[in-house]
């Protein structure tokens, strides 16, 4: 049992249905917190139980009244919906409109429903370790599907790719059509994509250029998914169903295709790769004065050693 | 001696004044050569002489114009200039209106000039490695003035920072008002501000804003920096050689202050840290199968181990 934290009574709560619970484990990733280790150890069995599902695109295209909608749909199957929202200027991190946050709102008061905004602290490279680390923790504690919300700015729509089983990159009239999304390398990784505003002008010309761009860059072979494109008004749930039957097509898909255990195999090994890679770090940290990175900068700075000399003695001395 | 590279008769011709050798050395930079180990050794006591500048300004303010300006007022006062872009919109690697790149061209044929576009490799985290490395061969070789050319996107700017030992930040009217540079994190970067594109309307309004925002940031002690905000007209050269004072009288205070050892002593740290991670990354794949990242990944993904585990299992086979 961790000194400050006890993990095992934590787990259980969760897996029971505690709000607070679950709220407390996932600050624990947040805070990288010494406890996380225990807990990651005790839920390993569980933590890759929920579907997770990726929300991306770029700022305007009403991410978060379609992930609210999302939501809805999916608790009107009786599903656990857990929300992970990753960027500072999402709703559910206070950079946002009144109107969408009172959007989510509306599920503040459902036990089945999780919401939480991460704290990436600036970085973006706290996203791939935090968002994983979290998705373990709500799949643990029983919720069925997990939607990671990331606002979609060039590099992190890319990452956000890789956290998921499943993602979901949403566009909507004027701003999405095929030759932007195609440019910002949205076409390659979609498994689904919403037209969201569907009742705006220009939304069949989007569906239209997206399912052209889509097209060409298809693989025909037989048994390959086709990403379909699908239309929704968010603000009125319309189309929301279609959006839900279609992720889980793409699941079923993915499972017997392999396709499911390839991404959660490269999922995981990115994940391991982090986490020993911040560890490797921490380790550069504490080395003791006279042999640490302090030092060894000074001689590469003032030319008495090559940087590959310096870094050949950090990581000696980082291992022993 | 390297099997391929004969790196002591590489370096002394890259000193003797060989631009074919120079330009090799850079080129070991990029392809992360084993040889390069080697060179970073026999040039060590060199590599810390140059003064390396960072140019820095968002899309359109004149960045590869002034550059070439500048390149042409420090060649006046019988300086070794070379320059390093390092970013994939930049004229020098092909993403550029021909008119920048025939301004550039008017040194091309100047022996006491280089100019190389690095390939980063499409990522981001490529130029904390390839430039530095760069700069101390470019250093090694004699170059007077290292400047380091990037384009100004979030990120980056902060980068560029880090790179050098005066930033530059380049602005142009009705572009980059004090506020929207307040908003892109560049007053805190910047060194030295410039103006460019001066004789057009709204230059002095920019430059009043630049200042005022400057002012509200500044430290009033005895003994600090004030970065000066400087105007241009690049096109012609007007005002390079107040710049060309200003980076002189920079360097001046960071050398009595203590802040340009400060500044390498950092910049040494990032590197020989950047160097130990991409070392301990290639360590990991070649981790034996059985006990290597792909078969940790399945365990991990498949609930049979929690990552951090396998993070401990991977560095300590890493280690062995």
């Amino acid at each position: 049992m961790n000194r400050t934290v006890d993990v095992a009574s934590l787990v259980a709560d969760a897996g029971a249905g505690s709000a607070r619970a679950v709220a407390r484990l996932v600050s624990l990733v947040e805070d990288a917190h010494p406890a996380l280790r225990e807990v990651m150890t005790v839920i390993a069995p569980d933590a890759g139980r929920a579907r997770l599902v990726g929300i991306t695109g770029a700022p305007g295209v009403g991410k978060s009244t379609t992930t609210s909608a999302l939501v809805a749909a999916l608790r009107r199957q009786d599903l656990r919906v857990a929300v992970l929202a990753v960027d500072p200027s999402s709703p559910f991190s206070g950079g946002a409109l009144l109107g969408d946050r009172i959007r989510m709102q509306e599920h503040a008061t459902d036990p089945g429903v999780f919401i939480r905004s991460m704290a990436t602290r600036g970085h973006l490279g706290g996203l791939s370790q935090a968002a994983p680390q979290a998705a373990r923790v709500l799949s643990a504690a029983g919720y069925d599907v997990v939607l990671i919300e990331t606002v979609g700015v060039g590099q992190s729509e890319v990452e956000v790719a890789g956290l998921a089983d499943t993602t979901m990159v949403l566009l909507a009239p004027g701003m999405g059509d095929g030759v932007q999304a195609a440019k910002a390398g949205i076409l390659e990784i979609g498994d689904i994509f919403v037209v969201n505003k569907a009742d705006r002008d220009g939304a069949e010309v989007t569906v239209r250029e997206l399912r052209h761009m889509i097209s060409l860059g298809e693989r025909r072979e037989p048994g390959q998914w086709r990403p379909p494109v699908l239309t929704t008004v968010a603000t009125t749930g319309q189309g929301m169903d279609d959006v839900v039957a279609a992720l889980a097509d793409h699941h079923a898909w993915a499972l017997a295709n392999g396709e499911l255990d390839r991404r959660r195999v490269r999922r995981a090994a990115s994940e391991i790769e982090a986490i020993s890679v911040a560890e490797i770090r921490r380790r550069f940290g504490a080395v003791p004065d006279g042999a640490g990175l302090a030092e060894l900068a000074g001689l590469v700075a003032h030319g008495r050693l090559d940087p590959f000399t310096a870094a050949d003695r950090l990581l000696a001395a980082a291992a022993s």
